[in-house]
């Protein structure tokens, strides 16, 4: 480290490590360029009946912006923040903490989220990364009590380390998958300890490479039973958060056994753990299985299993996980428009599991980019509201399915009909009409709001 | 109808459809450019332990040989059969049926399969479509009694006719949904009366095409109601039959309900369905779901619920369902080692869902289409069955989960181990070795048997 | 044909076709379910200097709206239309055709687009096919001259026929390539006649299908020397329409040879073709060739090469083409931007490539979606127009690449500097600074305009 | 560096570096897990024509296999090699570079290919980075003298290193540009040094992430003039190899300017720059841009343009680069009978641009890889030989076209024909019969020589 380095770094020690950046306001008369304000997100105003806030329960991770050094498979590293040193040592770790707990304040949002590794350097032994976690959570607590910052939810990186290389609770080699199930262990008990609203499992190398070295049932079994302790040991210990999957179709591996929300809603009902999950919707990934946007969290929420969002982007060309930042106003819409109907997230939330381009270099653009999301969602919530108040679009739905309210739908639907009431009511009522599904008169009306 | 096209039909109807072709032989010294012949597939050879027509269990699809004319969104029928006058006439129904028994026979397979509307014309109430249903049944049921063929299965169109095209089972209008449970009802009888193996259900307009106009918790539980009512009534007219479900991700929706495997298995379990249906793989869907060929072949398997295979490919480039003929010898292999593990397809099969392209419009296309694949798959069962014989994978495999076989290791694949256990055994033993996960070696190998 | 629809029909012949729409107003105040008016697009009002109609350009295609029937390849036509019995003869060609001058008459649309055979059917004999369409070119030039609608382009069908089955201009058999010559001859001669401003190739069946059959240098070579022809044939009969081709990577052929726009831009320059022909961009074929939205429009405008633009949109999750209403308005500004700063698209336009839905049945749909995706298009004008009056975008984009306005930078963009003078400068002046790309800046101040 | 680690490192300076590893040897009879010795790769053996090795001039990149440590976006490097102590010393890169022609000597290949900064550290400046070079290129020149290894290709690195961040020859910045072309500049002149048959420009950072902050004309305008400048260059210092680009559609950059093939031949003709280059494939990259495996080295070979092949591949299913050693025989078998059609590579060759998995960490899996992907490519090579030995295919293929060989056939052909010609012949010759395409006769008579 250079002396100019260090000098600089000092100096962050007893100031400020975004001088210049004010706590960030709501003008909702700011010119374009004007990017480091909000122009629709106003935490407190009341909208749909709750503060913005509330609805929406922004939260920032730690990893994408305070870990997150533009490194991707073609080049290095090229983003560089004056406080950070590079080392693994804990002075470093608790310089990063304290520049993110000063950017979630002036930022203004309620909550974060991290992986255990993010926040706390790894030791030789897992004692000694063990005892690391303690005093970074220690300053954690202390720093959310100051602030007033809660803890979404927290999670275990059991992808990073080359240890989890072919799998981490579905790691052919049982050694490798008992080293994971004590990071899972120690991951609830830093849950418990600060409060998270939620623990999130994401299975980054559980899945395949090659069917031709793998054995899909031994591995989707492994992962079933480390689920299950994960499950009995939070009871024990009177952790309360809400444990979450976060699906995912493929990248790092071939193929990700939490392809997305319907693959892992069969897996847990199949192996009996649908009451003690729920699931993290990214909708990056929902894309990269093939699907619409917010498709996974309309699948979710129809069947009781939306815990929370990672709120970001993809593009829709490419081929691989991006985790930018969410800035089309027609999916905020959408999206926000679910989790109104479901009556919101809590304890989930919108975590904005978001990185600023690799080419984002200038400090300030982690404040534009989550500026710039937070405008998106709250433009979402307030066109999603206006929706739901005006009610011409659940009309026109519910007038659509009326024919379920009464006579055979009514036995249809509640299931008490045969197929002889069916064909009998055929051969009284004869063939069906055609009705009109009217899909773009549906996007006019859309388009009116966004 | 030209007189020189009625001179020609009435010809067929005492004679033979495929002149010239005949009852396809094995020759192994078959020429490169011999290709009206077996070059690997031998119905009675036995190979690991069965005649190869038991493991391979071929069947023709009716739908894509009998009734394909090359119609594409972009242009008209190519495809002309001189017993087809292209009418809805149950003379010409006939006629093609007669043509394809006689296919049928010249190709040597021993299995069929069809939908209710590609043998019998609809007509104009259900009464009427299901008397014609009954004829061309009967009909059906000689012409299977005459030769030995099988019925692999039958399903129900409940696609083509508008008034399906906001859904079937899952249609918003009670009165389209109750004329699909009547043509269930029917496809079950005819089931019965046929000795099918199998009952199909693909929900080809069971999806949608814009969330906006859609209740999918609705549509969802209407359709699992149907499938309720048809295990009744099964068992109520005692039909023996397996009930198999499809998957396909999309097309012609823009999301269908039973996008792939896992989603299907997902949807019966919380449906409590799972019991009474298994499933009917065919690998181009699988690959439009973003699998790789034998995915959903691989996770039906060791769920339990692999019930049969559409037999067929598309091109990997392509975003839609192209129904091509398998003709890839590796992918033939990996999918036959999967069948060879679970023991066999019965009472499924290998079903040739594959059409003739538009462009191969000679009466001669689907013989020489039906036998590449085929020999494509003959090969696969060769193959497959000398990767099984050697044992090199399969050790190669089983060494590699070896640390499940006791231990810490054994209780966790038992799921009697604690999270302290496996933290405890950390403390003790340290951090695990890294173990090559050989790829490249596993590919190796399997291409010394391709 | 039944009385009843007789009777119907025979009451269009001397009425409406349309009854009850009136002519398309706009209603800026307009609530959210009056979808049969607009709340953006304001014909005559001027926009960055021109009225809105004459930067929009609108046309409607005939094919989708007024021969298009719901057939997908899974379902029979859905989609009847009171005035059209489904007969080839004159007479409905006719009918069909009013109705088409009344629904661009009623939307207040200034342009229209047509294949030859979407307007006049075709006869047992080139010269029968030819007699049909100089009858129904009779009547075109009478209804535009009496509506004042104008011809944006038209086209030749050499797609949908069986004799294009293996390809049109690249047909294996130099007598389809003849047929398919003589086709082109007549469609400019139409042209001519019509006054259109262009006229179009799109190349539906030049591509292959599989590569082994193919000899795909000869099929290139042949499509060139055709377009040479159509270049003389079109200079010898004074037609002054803009020639253009229309880029699309797939479907129905596995490969399309005109796979995109820079593709096109390679084989017109390889074959001499560069100054005759310019691009007709379809934003539904630029996605399915793995591009963003607008790519092609811009790739296509910065070579001079934008001729017009298929105004129409996919669904990014899906593989084939939809041709579905365009109604993203970041998308639709996003477009407007370019074709301002290319200083708009005469003699080209945005053609309305794009039909209802299957499922959207009811006539007034084609009014809905037209309206629809016209205001969305009314409001990319209107957000583009703002963004170039503003300034900021502009300024911040030429502001990134001002070092090339001296110095060695403009030595290399004029082509002048040698390897030596930028090793020379690097030897003086040392590594280059870092500088963000600051995409999410950009984003930020773009979506305060949409 | 730990003690233990110099030492194994001190040992390796006197000896072998993969000891136990012979010199691999062609083995026919070698049984399937012998994976270490070749059974269809015969380095002298004559086939059609030719000694294999003369066919096939297979290289082996060193960046892959020597720099390669298997770091992808969710984890760290996995990879350790016993020579190399992770520092960038020169005395590293020496250790490194002798491993790896120990590799090369054992395997049995007459080619390697390498980028500047894989085998030789940057330093603070330009100039030590050039000198650094001197140093390793000076033994390059004398491991290549012992062993008779020859360069296929050299290029330079113009990605990894921040500065390119946003753009090498397409930066906004002229400074940068300076310093890639000043870098280009020694690139050619190593390659002169080392006799290279080929100098390779791949343009990982030419390309946008975003069109909003994009001047894709600029961008592309000083891409040609750094190209003109490279062309001057080598005429100036009399390089003789040949000037390469390699096609990547997409990755790391959201859409990179030499999309594909065509694209890329769509640009150098534009440019002027036809004639100064030709096209590196890259199957894996051509796949990406939603083509089959074969289809560029196809394109670039019907127009004259094809230099060289990046021999590897990916997944269809995933939607990025994986780099895997290619071991598809049908693929192989394709593409080599392109390479026979046209005459061979030389001086191109098939460069194993592929990586072993990150999990596949014993050192003799980089063997095991090459030997499994050279194996594949001899496969191809024995089969497209018999074909073309054979002749069936070929005379199937021209069959085909033979119309063209006279008659108004040939005047298409050659360009002579009117549009006048062609209706007259439909005129007097009718409408064309209809052929099939047989497409599945093809695939059948192929799969004969798989």
């Amino acid at each position: 480290m250079s002396k100019a380095k260090k000098a600089r770094l000092s100096d962050r020690s007893s100031g400020e490590f975004f001088p210049g950046i004010p706590t960030i306001q709501y003008k909702p008369d700011a010119k374009p360029t004007d990017v480091i304000c909000f122009r629709y997100y106003n935490h407190d105003e009341v909208v749909f009946g709750k503060p913005m806030r509330d609805w929406l329960r922004f939260s920032v991770c730690f990893w994408h912006s305070f870990r997150g050094v533009g490194l991707d498979p073609f080049g290095f590293g090229t983003i560089e923040r004056p406080w950070d040193d590079g080392s693994e040592s804990l002075e470093n770790a608790e310089r990063r903490m304290r520049a993110a707990f000063e950017f979630l304040t002036k930022l203004g949002v309620d909550f974060w989220t991290f992986h255990d590794r993010d926040i706390s350097p790894e030791g030789k032994t897992l004692e000694e990364t063990n005892a690391n976690l303690d005093v970074m959570t220690d300053l954690a607590k202390q720093l959310m009590e100051e602030t007033g910052i809660k803890l979404l939810w927290n999670t275990c990186n059991l992808f990073t380390n080359p240890r989890y290389m072919n799998g981490a609770l579905t790691n052919p080699d049982a050694h490798v998958v008992a080293y994971a199930a004590a990071q899972v262990k120690k991951g609830l008990e830093v849950g418990k300890k600060l409060g998270a609203g939620n623990f999130v499992f994401w299975g980054g190398r559980e899945g395949y490479q090659s069917l031709l070295n793998t054995n899909v049932l031994t591995e989707l079994s492994n992962m079933a039973s480390v689920f299950k302790m994960a499950v009995a040991h939070k009871k024990k210990i009177g952790f309360k958060g809400q444990l979450l999957i976060e699906p995912k179709p493929k990248e790092p591996t071939r193929h990700q056994y939490d392809y997305d929300a319907m693959t892992v809603i069969g897996f847990l009902k199949h192996f009996g753990l649908a009451n003690d999950f729920k699931l993290n919707i990214e909708p990056n990934h929902t894309t990269l299985a093939g699907h619409q946007y917010h498709h996974d969290v309309m699948m979710a929420s129809i069947f009781g299993m939306l815990g929370s969002v990672d709120s970001n982007t993809g593009s829709p060309d490419l081929g691989w996980d991006t985790d930018q930042f969410p800035m089309d106003i027609s999916h905020a819409t959408q999206t926000m428009k679910v989790i109104l109907e479901q009556g919101g997230l809590q304890p989930g939330g919108l975590n904005f599991d978001a990185k600023v381009r690799r080419e984002s270099t200038d400090l300030q653009d982690i404040f534009i980019a989550h500026i710039g999301a937070m405008d998106t969602f709250a433009r979402g919530l307030r066109n999603a509201a206006k929706i739901m108040e005006d009610g011409y679009l659940g009309k026109m739905l519910s007038d659509r399915y009326s024919s379920f309210n009464g006579g055979l739908g009514l036995k249809i639907a509640k299931g008490s009909a045969t197929l002889e009431d069916c064909e009998e009511f055929i051969k009284q009522e004869g063939n069906p009409k055609k009705t009109s599904g009217q899909q773009e008169k549906y996007e006019a009306v859309l388009n009116r709001y966004v």
